[in-house]
């Protein structure tokens, strides 16, 4: 399957099967990230697979702390929003997903957001291709993710990917149309 | 060809052959973008194409004075790195690519920067799919370049991507091992 189908076809999954993923699916996500390229090549991404529901669990709850003052501080319109969505400040996919990729970033290194969502953009197309759903959740409060998962102070938590077999019925969110998106030689 | 091995095989192109891009192409790849997750779905990229040489010129020129600026602020030691890999604050392939794409940000929407280089992501992949090579640079004054670009205060230049067929005999730089990066269930 091409990359452009891959692209078009990916949704993104909050709500997944309990079966787990395979190790070997996951090294091919982390393997492919691998290989994208980074400001100086500094490759400031570091990834922790969990699987243990001790671990899942311990992530939810200082995620659901940062949304609950997330949440508390959105205005009416934007808090509407969020709701129309059927999102809140609770992140039951933490513990419901079999696997969660939480990817750092060594924000030591130059450019290290863009280098790592990079390398996140490749992992979720290796993830569709495996036939894998995900949502690249970014906790409102990352310092505190990253003290439950006892990261040091260099590494950023980036996103924390719930990672499995997508049991979400949700249709994609529509695109906007290329004449929207596209200029050609100068913005008019 | 799977993503892990388009992924494996791609690498930083900063020489051209003068074939000019076929513009289906380009098409192909801003298509494979707009399929991105964003943060709210807000899809805060917007792309330029610029085939028009006299608009290469003067993002080049933008971009130079912005590099010249960065290579004299730089420590003995980074000058040295750069220096090492042929690198200055000379960008003739702003110039000598047939294509570039700039990728601007909408500066308004929320994580925005995040959001748009997933989609840089996706466009790498999907130029490598067609054979295409692509340099993610990314100006040390973006302001410079947003206003050779004629682009609103509200969107930020993250990329310009220079595109082509490659001559880049430069090898793949090497990528750290898998051991390194990757942690399970929590950092040792």
């Amino acid at each position: 399957m091409n990359v452009k189908t891959l692209a078009t076809q990916r949704k993104t999954a909050r709500r997944f099967k309990s079966d787990p993923v395979p190790r070997e699916a996951v090294d091919y996500i982390l393997e492919t990230a691998r290989q994208a390229p980074s400001g100086s090549n500094r490759q400031p991404w570091r990834f922790i697979v969990i699987d243990d529901p001790a671990v899942k669990t311990k992530v939810r709850e200082a995620a659901e702390a940062g949304e609950r003052g997330f949440y508390e501080s959105l205005s009416p319109e934007r808090a509407t929003w969020y709701r129309e969505k059927g999102l809140s400040w609770a992140k039951p996919h933490l513990t419901d997903a079999p696997t969660l990729l939480a990817v750092l970033g060594d924000t030591e290194a130059p450019n290290y957001v863009r280098s790592v969502w990079v390398a996140v953009g490749y992992m979720l197309l290796a993830a569709e291709e495996r036939g894998l759903g995900a949502v690249t959740y970014t906790p409102s409060d990352p310092e505190k993710v990253r003290e439950a998962l006892g990261a040091p102070v260099n590494l950023s938590v980036e996103t924390v990917m719930p990672l499995g077999y997508s049991a979400d019925e949700k249709p994609k969110e529509s695109r906007r149309e290329m004449g929207e998106l596209v200029h050609y030689d100068r913005l008019e």
